[in-house]
């Protein structure tokens, strides 16, 4: 066997099963080892930034790698972004780039550049394979890297001649993911601080939940919240938050940071799990600080970004010898709402029709409001958001969600602006037959920016600024782009035509794009 | 005034007239000051690839810098493919980047990363400003580093205080483009190897043309090669090329290694005028070698990438006392073809129509050589050819080129697979009714990849290698996508089709997609 074939067996040994990729000449013995090695299915995409989103939208459903495969320093560029929401959002992704072959590097021939610079930007373990014999080792220290605990985005270089070049077969070794680490003093501390709260204190304690919220974050949360009178709060932008009706419910931290610092202003001890002390996203000049909490507000990080939260959660109820959690609040279904169409009936709508087990792609930016209003009396569901904010995230993590999860149904509520970033990915949905529902909330702007705009205090913006933040001149036709990358698709411009095309994407087989004019 | 507004201020008074645009929330001062600071013209794109590919081809059209205005690392970093293209092609273009507040900075925000290291991939010169007072300043650097020569790529990162900050309007100096610069001594070792060449020695002494070869390069060629006998080879990928019936036209170097070392084979001093020395696009195993030229032969680089070409060999010229070249041959004009539509007739079919000074954007691939082999005969035309191998430059260097010759014609060859990673281009063609016709080359297949799969030796590759090297299924279609960006245009099946299809494009304003089944 080659190199290329040596480092697939690994990957397929350690249970990698998917290899999104987008590969060019330096890929080609990678993409023939595809077919001589069993167990990995490669998936296409027509732009990097779908391969990379994909396999952060897979490894937040999963827990586990994919690979994605990406073609020399300008191919995987075009993969940062979304590598870059993926090593935000701590999740297991391995990538495998082709690199020239080690005496062709010297000649700084056109495709060349430092990839390794741009790997260490998004990726925290980067490892360049020094000859076909060590093609196996190198991904294996890479996926065992991308597990952790702490999980994240690592990067394998394979110069084409380790590629190309003679292999033995060999086992890489067997592979079982570390223990969640526990720091027995932040434990220790945050128990203490959680023990019998009384009247002053209860409000004053409080846990924030992060990264990958799962069913057994929330109910340890709600278990410390009943016990201890703490209160609870979830990060802005988890990575996965499982959410609906039955499930414990926290409030999220508000996304501008004046009413962030506002509603967290009397918590004096911050118990962080899964994720770390909370931060504006933008610096701003009104503002002038960049922490979410009191300056005298004691943080104890009891689990850290990319570590399960629920792990350290149950250390403290340990600790504390807490009884079980209250049931959860009975919360009202969801009704299809009536009225016009408008941010609010839109996500109310789909809050209504989406069925239990959905994984709900959320980068409906300032078009999510009714969604995120509504959804908790949708049934079960997971919901990913943009942890890093490099929009142009949501199509892709759909088709890894799908990939990830064909027993369910996956629903993409997508703003426009940001959707067309990597609009390709709706190819992959076709080709793949993935069971995609697309929302495209269409209001035909950049509306975040109209109101940073405001925020800066340019209240009356001059004709550059108007249209620099416009996306209505042309209108985009997001039903033609569908049917151009294959997708079929309607328009709905009223509340009926919304609950029909959503009915009817959820009821069939395969991606569908119902374009919401709101 | 604020530091934005200084930054724009000087820009402006260097000659900047164009800002390409793709901003987020931390260059909304920057999206301010184009209306409070007059003479640039911001141009949205909806993805930065299309932004930095734009200023790319205004940049080699002009030979001056556009401004990008990107957001932030992962923005930058969506730019970096096109950006890898303009740093091979030596364009002069400035990039502005957003950054948080400097207060900030430490907070590790959602969207922070380090844009320092994604900018030093690409850039000849990186700055950070480091006050509201020294935009200015650090932007005038910045577009003179980008000048040159040697011209290139530049960027600025602008820190959101510094960009809010005040900021005293003054005089940030006036800018003279310094001359190019002369080797003295490899003007003078040209000139020895040039020197009366008889018989054996004809044909062993060759010029390589590289970079941008306008008709000054081709003119000094052509006389240098008229009075000593020399050969002339232009290089695979020059920046820019100008070209066709009544211009001195001289054999290009081939892509695949074997060929070009056979061409190249009995050169034994290469004269090389603003590139350097020729290397393999790929390190295959089966060459095994990165040099083009012959081990033994010496190559003198008169005047390297970013330079203008003629100055050197005007001054081998002068060093020599050469007569004027004789008149370049009689070449037939280019006819339009009949028979089947194929890419051999499609290309000549465009040589035939296309009118004088047309700039044509040849992003074509393996679909490229029909027209290659007819531009000859074309009326005197541009062509920008992919410097860096980053597919996804042809379409946004059109919508750049288009911006920057408002009176001519811009015709974009553009390979089907390479077109779908920036085909969000067609959307500001249509935003600012550029007057380009794009002829999309359809043959749904990544047809370089399935030629490199056999040349790797896998001559029977498996449904996997075959499917990630296919774009048949679903069929793209290229009419709904460019109907989705506001762009008409009609699919040709026969060279009649093509024909009318082009006519069309080429008689009306604004753009026009003619999607070729090849």
């Amino acid at each position: 066997m080659n190199g290329a074939e040596l480092a697939l067996r690994a990957a397929a040994d350690m249970g990698v099963e998917i290899c999104f990729a987008n590969p060019g000449t330096t890929e080609m013995e990678l993409v023939g080892a595809l077919d001589s090695v069993t167990g990995i299915r490669g998936i296409l995409g027509l732009f990097e930034g779908v391969v990379t989103g994909a396999a952060d939208g897979y490894g937040r459903v999963t827990g586990r790698p994919a690979l994605t495969l990406l073609h020399l320093g300008p191919g995987f560029a075009n993969g940062i972004a979304n590598l870059h929401n993926a090593r935000r959002a701590h999740t297991p992704v391995v990538n495998l780039i082709g690199d020239h072959a080690t005496w062709h590097r010297s000649a700084d021939a056109p495709l060349d550049s430092d990839i390794e610079a741009l790997a260490g930007v998004v990726s925290r373990h980067v490892a360049t394979v020094s000859s076909s014999a060590h093609t196996g080792s190198t991904v294996r220290e890479a996926i065992a890297a991308s597990v952790g605990p702490p999980s994240g985005v690592a990067t394998v270089i394979v110069p084409q001649d380790a590629a190309w070049g003679q292999a033995d077969l060999h086992d890489v070794g067997s592979f079982d993911a570390a223990p969640d680490p526990l720091d027995a003093d932040a434990i220790g501390a945050s128990a203490a601080a959680l023990r019998s709260l009384d009247g002053a204190k209860r409000g004053r304690v409080a846990i924030l939940l992060g990264g990958t919220i799962r069913r057994a974050e929330l109910d340890a949360a709600a278990r410390l919240r009943t016990a201890t009178g703490c209160t609870v709060w979830i990060d802005t932008f988890p990575a996965v938050l499982e959410h609906g009706r039955g499930l414990p419910a926290f409030d999220s931290i508000p996304y501008f940071p004046e009413q962030a610092i506002d509603a967290l202003a009397d918590i004096d001890t911050l118990v962080v799990a899964g994720t770390r002390a909370p931060v504006a996203f933008f610096g701003y000049r009104s503002v002038g600080r960049s922490s979410l909490v009191a300056d005298d507000c004691e943080v104890i990080v009891a689990a850290p970004g990319g570590v399960r939260g629920h792990v350290a959660l149950d250390a403290i109820i340990e600790t504390l010898e807490l009884p079980a959690a209250e049931a959860a609040p009975n919360v009202e279904p969801a009704v299809a709402p009536s009225g016009d169409l408008d941010m609010f009936t839109m996500g109310a709508m789909v809050a209504a029709l989406q069925p239990e087990g959905a994984v709900v792609v959320n980068e409906a930016a300032t078009s999510g409001l009714g969604w995120a209003i509504a959804a908790g009396g949708a049934p079960p569901h997971q919901t990913f958001s943009l942890t890093g904010g490099a929009i142009g995230q949501g199509l892709p993590c759909a088709v890894g969600a799908a990939v990830a999860a064909p027993d369910r149904k996956v629903l993409a509520l997508q703003a426009d602006g940001s959707g067309l970033y990597t609009v390709q990915s709706l190819w992959t949905m076709a080709r793949e037959s993935l069971d995609v529902t697309v929302v495209v909330c269409a209001n035909r702007a950049y509306r975040i920016l109209q109101m940073e705009l405001h925020r800066t205090g340019n209240d009356d913006p001059g004709p550059q600024a108007r249209s620099l933040t416009d996306l209505g001149s042309p209108v985009l036709d997001w039903v033609a782009l569908a049917a151009g990358f294959g997708v079929p698709g309607m328009q709905a411009t009223t509340l009926d035509e919304l609950r029909a095309g959503i009915e009817h994407g959820l009821a069939t087989e395969g991606p569908y794009v119902v374009e919401a004019l709101i």
